[in-house]
């Protein structure tokens, strides 16, 4: 099984690495749309004609699942890329996933930290609303700057969080808090120490979930491959490299 | 005289504040590149590209001086931009008057605080070396995010430039800094506290006193007007609306 994994930078790879940990056997392929990151900060018109352009790069490497691991995409361009990849290719993003993971234990609200573009698309207040739980957003715009300067467990990034979560913490009960950006995985710790009392949920394991149960992928284990196509290869954050050169090894 | 100022986004708003304070009656054409921002962690080739793209559009709305306000465009692709530009525009970037004001007061040593890219592209560390002064570099990649969020008077932010400037501090007398990225005469006082005893400079102020001594032009009062131009007009910052609406009055 080939299965292309498309973010619009090296969020995506936090989704890549739960894919690998479940079905390390298969192939895979991963996009990093470097020259034109971020998404996030883009009109919807251009990320959607950016999305589908990637979706065509992975469709002719021959993938045959093509996960959306980047939320901006996930939010505005899931038909364009559905349209650009065919039929015969499934398309799965991270917002469904997500959200599914967030209600499981069955919350009556969801507190969703994410970008200010996820934010502003409203995927996730769609969804999780359609499910009758009230929600609560918070954008995070400076986490993953923080993230990509590698201050992953720095005290301006921990004051950052506190920031964004602290009249949510003081205003409502411990419940469900759903991070939805890519990158947040990387910095799970942070917010579970930020929101002491709250099961923190992301969609990278999610969507693993996900190809397991609803798209019917069997768990493997094996060496696998990945093959990693950057559209502007000089522009990776240095603070993924050593996981790259372990995903390349 | 009519003066394009072209930027990767929004950050050569502060030289066109500068431009204006001097050249108030002057008709000036502004043009954002937010389509494609930040240039700063893009290859050199496409942003050579993409500045080429830019200078043509000024050109064709008829400016005779181009500002070049975006440092990575003024490191990598004067050239690029000379060329698209033709031999009636004359092209200045921020390079150059930025290190002509560092220099000024003859220091030994100038502190150049930039982002990753535009210290990476060494181009203030050749300038200021060729005039035989030893060159300190600093990247602040976290400090456009946070002046984009509006933390401009943040604790987070005083945190984030005392861990930049910290070492330099210790280590060296006062003596010059050189803000190298148009965004950061927004923060220039939260720089002046960071550093206390330091003179610091901004390429902002420096590029309107250029025009004034090599370019021959005429200080002027007067209500002149701005053409605004934004590649993508939904992907303009929140913070600059007041600014943009004071420009547009």
């Amino acid at each position: 099984m080939k299965i292309g994994v498309f973010d619009s930078g090296v969020g995506g790879m936090t989704v890549l690495s739960e894919l690998r940990k479940e079905f390390g056997a298969e192939e895979f392929v991963y996009l990093g749309d470097t020259a034109h990151v971020p998404y996030g900060t883009k009109s919807p018109a251009q990320v959607k004609k950016l999305s589908a352009d990637c979706a065509a790069t992975l469709v002719a490497r021959g993938v045959e699942i093509l996960v959306v691991a980047c939320n901006t995409a996930s939010s505005l361009a899931l038909d364009e890329i559905r349209a650009a990849a065919g039929a015969r290719v499934r398309v799965v993003g991270v917002v469904g996933p997500g959200v599914e993971a967030a209600l499981e234990s069955g919350p009556k609200k969801v507190l969703v930290l994410a970008t200010r573009a996820t934010v502003k698309s409203g995927a996730y207040r769609r969804l999780l609303s359609a499910s009758g739980v009230e929600v609560i957003e918070q954008a995070c715009p400076l986490l993953v700057p923080m993230i990509e300067e590698g201050w992953t467990d720095h005290s301006v990034l921990h004051q950052t969080i506190a920031e964004y979560v602290r009249s949510h913490r003081d205003q409502h009960q411990p419940g469900v808090a759903l991070l939805g950006c890519t990158h947040y995985p990387w910095i799970q710790e942070a917010f579970e120490k930020a929101l002491p009392g709250w099961r923190v949920v992301n969609s990278a394991s999610a969507v693993a979930r996900h190809l397991m149960q609803h798209e019917g992928l069997s768990p493997s284990r094996g060496p696998g491959t990945v093959e990693w196509i950057f559209t502007d290869p000089d522009a990776i954050p240095a603070f993924v490299n050593t996981e790259l050169q372990r995903g390349k090894s």
